[in-house]
């Protein structure tokens, strides 16, 4: 079934500067702190050196099975940092780690430390759980990466060999696909750079055998000489921990594992876009629907159950022991942006935004150093940022959206240009057949002011598409000083005209502070509200606050005023008010007790949640209980 | 270390009868369909011809390590019933269940279907795991019952045997002790049944060898050949899911698996009473301490977590994922029990009092025929009792527990009568040398009015020890009509005098309709109230509202009034007032969105929680959101 598919082209990374302004600054501490720490980890534990092969039976520290996609994704923050950014330093250690991962390559393709090095006799022995499809996956986004970041072959070469030999063992006719999806996506890439058709088919092999019956799972297992229904009875979940329990066309809730869904669903829909499939396509609508209308936390995270890493039930989004894994949020982001670029949709955008300034941002400390791996929206005190993990996909994961940013700000089709994110710096692309160069001046997201300057060798007439955020419910637009009243196209601000050179647009999107409440059914945060203010999600930190935050009601009519403070957390928005605090007084052996008609104001502080647990270690609360 | 433990002695079950009123009625059909459910249940899955021993190899249904228990409890259960009510029927039935129990007994004296039956080589090679100790705990109990009911000694003898044949194992000088605790409260009861002190010395080492390093189960563990390090990390947790991380005098938290911890510290409770060990009833005040001013739910549940049944932290109380287990709730009853003989403080009685009205009644449906295993306070509907588990240890415990609710409303101590709990009906015990019989009228929970008559051949001066529960915080006695203002020791109005037959008190305790708030660690009751009236926590039930319960936020001020609706449920005090609802309208395909100032006020009708799940099945709320 072949229908058309309206399809967005993101502007060029190398095209794209992020600079100054709100992510400019984070993006460079990714440049300087955080791939260079995330290299240093993969070094001092092993992971790097693992590609010698030099791991003999008997010696400390196995190399783990995914370990490969860890450099992986340190390879491909690298690039990435590179494409916007000279570094020669940077580029020289990129070589040497390159270098060693393709000489681990085997004579017939194969490159996979752990079943080279440790069990070789497992080699595909153990598609659901053993990562081996993933690690694959990650190293070919490495090597498409590097080869557009350097124009070097050398991890290009090693990786088509791979996809080749993966091909040849589970190509068309074949059996087999994923327990950890990833390399659905990666073969997509691996596509568009080729123009390979080759690896688009392999992908689509791996998508449509999902979930079809005899189930592959049970006859590896039984391969293996295990009883498959005794192994699932075990194991966190049935096959929909993996997103096979059905094929993926009739798939219509987001289930299991957040982050192997979304890998999946990322590499559905560049399937579907490609092949131009509607079915397809239809399936990932479902489930977008599925995850973001009925199952995100408000920070775009998703997946609230630390057992399985998984995404629940419709509603069931606790908060002290939300899971919302760092890499779910990112890997939110990536299907976010896909789908956006199939169908330019606001709605698209609305979440991809609120996870990056959100859910994912919060995965990093301010220093670059240290992770979160998982985040609560509320905490008792007990939770902080780590400077490493033993599965370490997050820090790594972290370090190659940041570094690839630029990819998400803006996209031409045909004669539009859209611009999803607010963001300083600018980006160019080819539009209408003309390059055009747009330049972001703004402070967003702490202030809703962006002046954009559109840059054009000859005048050219296109659309410009600003994105007016689900959020804002009043803005200004004006060209060249003077107020214009454009269409908005779901979601997007249509202002179509010859530009010129040098013409200007300033936008203006209302910011106020607002009370956010859940859909009734989140049992969890009835009569509570979150903060928000634009795309920034806030919490009460307890270093800010004398009473326990957990405990610290907000009246719905308290004012709520936003100040800018240059000097915390390198300059934040701070959202201050009047609050009600549960009395600590008289509760010595007492777990209840009558309601008391006492009140007790408090000054409330919310900073940024992608910004708690950067200074004491305490208590954390998004969702206040109304009052 | 020997002290005075200061000591009371219950009534006799079957000098003590429950007629009539709140009780009366669940009483009865506990005898009528619930103790003939759990037998023909029983009957049913094989649990009674188990103990023929005819399981061969290659058959299905082999009979499980822990069935013995469930027949044990429900010999218990019918035990009790006889003793307080003829019934040829049952007694029959009974006297075929006990021999055939007896009629499995080893010649060595050993007693347990599945480890004769189904594994004989595994016998006490796993008494981490396997529940050998605990089945058999559960039939000496059983065995004390029976021999108290019927006089008859067939299961007595066979159970002096089996404990024998324990001590001669794991006796003095031996090692070991069960991962699920339980036979070191049923060998006090041994003990005290038959005098003998070898049982009290047995069950002191039970729980003297606890939690000591080398580690026991580590021992038996590599006795069996396994790496217990490995195991430990498999499991649910490390030894303290059995209580066995710290040698008891030293646990300061209630931790683990929440029934086994009850059971232990009941049977600690018992040894520090029999042995006037003051360490150990230290350790137990503690443990008491820990688990029910940091640990315990409103209504009366323990153990938090679903996944090891087990506590968890201090204020860590999630409310829709609450485990609450039904037997933990009535081990809390048990271990209350306990205590409260120790010392008659009303603190202990009011913990009974609030698991026994709340936690444990919501385990059995109206009709006595199905069960919960856990109770949350938050529903999202999708929660509901069944007839019968494949852990069946809920409804034979209920079943036992009703049976005996005789036991736990008075007791003797030298010249003092105390009433702990108001029910209906009357029971008579050994005071001061003379019988004496205290009779009451109330219409308990649902009117805090009761009328005591004392009955007394000869007068005779007691004191008469009234409990004044701790939610009540006015009250009034008076004797023969005359006001009286007696002193209050630990909560018990005492009312000394030289009493007559005849005399009457009647005491009135206010009774208002209370929001309880939670202590401010508990996050999730942040901002939230639970309604209580008397004993009674009270809850909304969707099928009393059209607006989403789990939504419905209840204002401050809002009046709250009490009625007794006769047709609902029995007869109940339901509670009635004006709420807010959040507006269901609007919200197709969101998540979130921001507060609007639109109030909708609903009527909300709040039920007894343990009466939930009788009607229609939906959602329920405990914890409503302040407005």
């Amino acid at each position: 079934m072949s229908v058309p598919l309206r399809r967005l082209q993101p502007f060029e990374l190398g095209n794209v500067a992020v600079e100054g302004g709100f992510w400019g600054a984070r993006l460079q501490t990714n440049r300087r702190a955080t791939i260079p720490h995330v290299y240093r980890k993969c070094k001092a534990t092993g992971r790097i050196d693992a590609f010698r092969l030099r791991w003999r039976r008997g010696q400390p520290n196995p190399p783990h099975i995914f370990w490969d996609s860890d450099v992986a994704k340190w390879i491909e923050a690298a690039s990435y940092a590179l494409t916007t950014q000279r570094s020669p330093q940077l580029a020289k250690t990129l070589e040497e780690v390159v270098d060693l991962v393709a000489g681990a390559q085997q004579a017939d393709g194969y490159l996979n430390v752990h079943f080279t090095a440790v069990e070789p006799e497992k080699r595909w022995k153990n598609l659901r759980d053993w990562h081996e499809l993933y690690c694959a996956g990650h190293l070919i986004e490495a090597a498409v990466a590097h080869h557009q970041a350097t124009g070097s072959r050398t991890l290009l070469a090693a990786m088509i060999r791979y996809a080749d030999y993966i091909g040849s063992v589970f190509g068309r006719g074949k059996g087999g696909y994923p327990g950890h999806e990833e390399i659905e996506l990666a073969l997509v890439k691996l596509y568009r750079l080729t123009g390979e058709r080759r690896y688009l088919a392999l992908s689509k092999c791996f998508v449509d055998r999902r979930g079809r019956r005899p189930h592959f799972f049970d006859a590896e297992a039984a391969a293996r000489g295990e009883d498959p229904a005794a192994t699932r009875a075990r194991r966190a979940g049935d096959y929909d921990n993996c997103q096979a329990h059905l094929p993926v066309r009739k798939q219509a809730e987001a289930v299991g594992h957040a982050v192997r869904a979304m890998y999946l669903y990322s590499g559905m829909a560049d399937l579907a876009a490609e092949t131009h499939d509607a079915g397809l396509l239809a399936a990932c609508r479902r489930l977008w629907n599925s995850a973001t209308t009925r199952r995100m936390y408000v920070i775009g995270g998703i997946g609230s159950a630390r057992h399985g890493e998984r995404l629940t039930r419709d509603y069931d989004l606790p908060n002290e022991s939300a899971y919302a894994e760092t890499c779910a949020a990112i890997a939110l982001v990536f299907f976010a942006h896909r789908m956006l670029q199939i169908d330019p949709d606001r709605g698209y955008a609305d979440v991809m935004e609120r996870a990056l300034y959100n859910g994912v941002l919060s995965g990093v400390s301010l220093d670059g150093r240290k992770f979160f791996y998982v985040n609560p929206l509320a905490s008792a005190g007990g939770h902080h940022r780590q400077d490493w993990f033993g599965c370490a996909c997050c820090p790594t994961n972290l370090a190659r959206l940041l570094a690839s940013l630029g990819l998400y700000v803006y996209s031409a089709a045909e004669a539009n240009v859209y611009v999803h994110l607010y963001a300083a710096g600018e980006g160019s692309g080819e539009v209408a057949g003309r390059r055009v160069t747009i330049a972001q001046e703004t402070r967003y997201p702490w202030d809703g002011r962006v002046r954009i300057t559109v840059g054009l060798d000859t005048p050219c007439r296109f659309a410009l598409m600003l994105r007016i955020p689900g959020w804002c419910r009043k803005y200004k637009v004006s060209v060249n000083g003077e107020r214009v009243r454009p269409a908005v196209r779901k979601g997007y601000a249509r202002i179509a005209r010859r530009w010129r050179g040098g013409d200007a647009v300033a936008l203006s999107l209302d910011m106020p502070v607002e009370r956010i409440v859940a859909h009734p059914g989140v049992a969890e945060d009835a009569g509570r509200v979150a903060i928000q203010r634009g795309p920034i999600v806030y919490c009460l930190e307890q270093c800010d606050h004398a009473a326990d935050v957990r405990s610290i009601r907000l009246p719905d009519k308290a004012a709520l005023t936003a100040r800018f403070d240059r000097k915390l957390l390198g300059g934040v928005v701070v959202i201050g008010g009047a609050g009600l605090a549960a009395s600590p007084a008289g509760w010595k052996g007492k777990l209840y007790r009558p309601l008391s008609g006492k009140r007790r104001k408090v000054r409330l502080k919310a900073i940024p949640y992608c910004l708690w647990d950067n200074r004491a270690p305490g208590a954390m609360a998004v969702w206040l209980p109304r009052a």
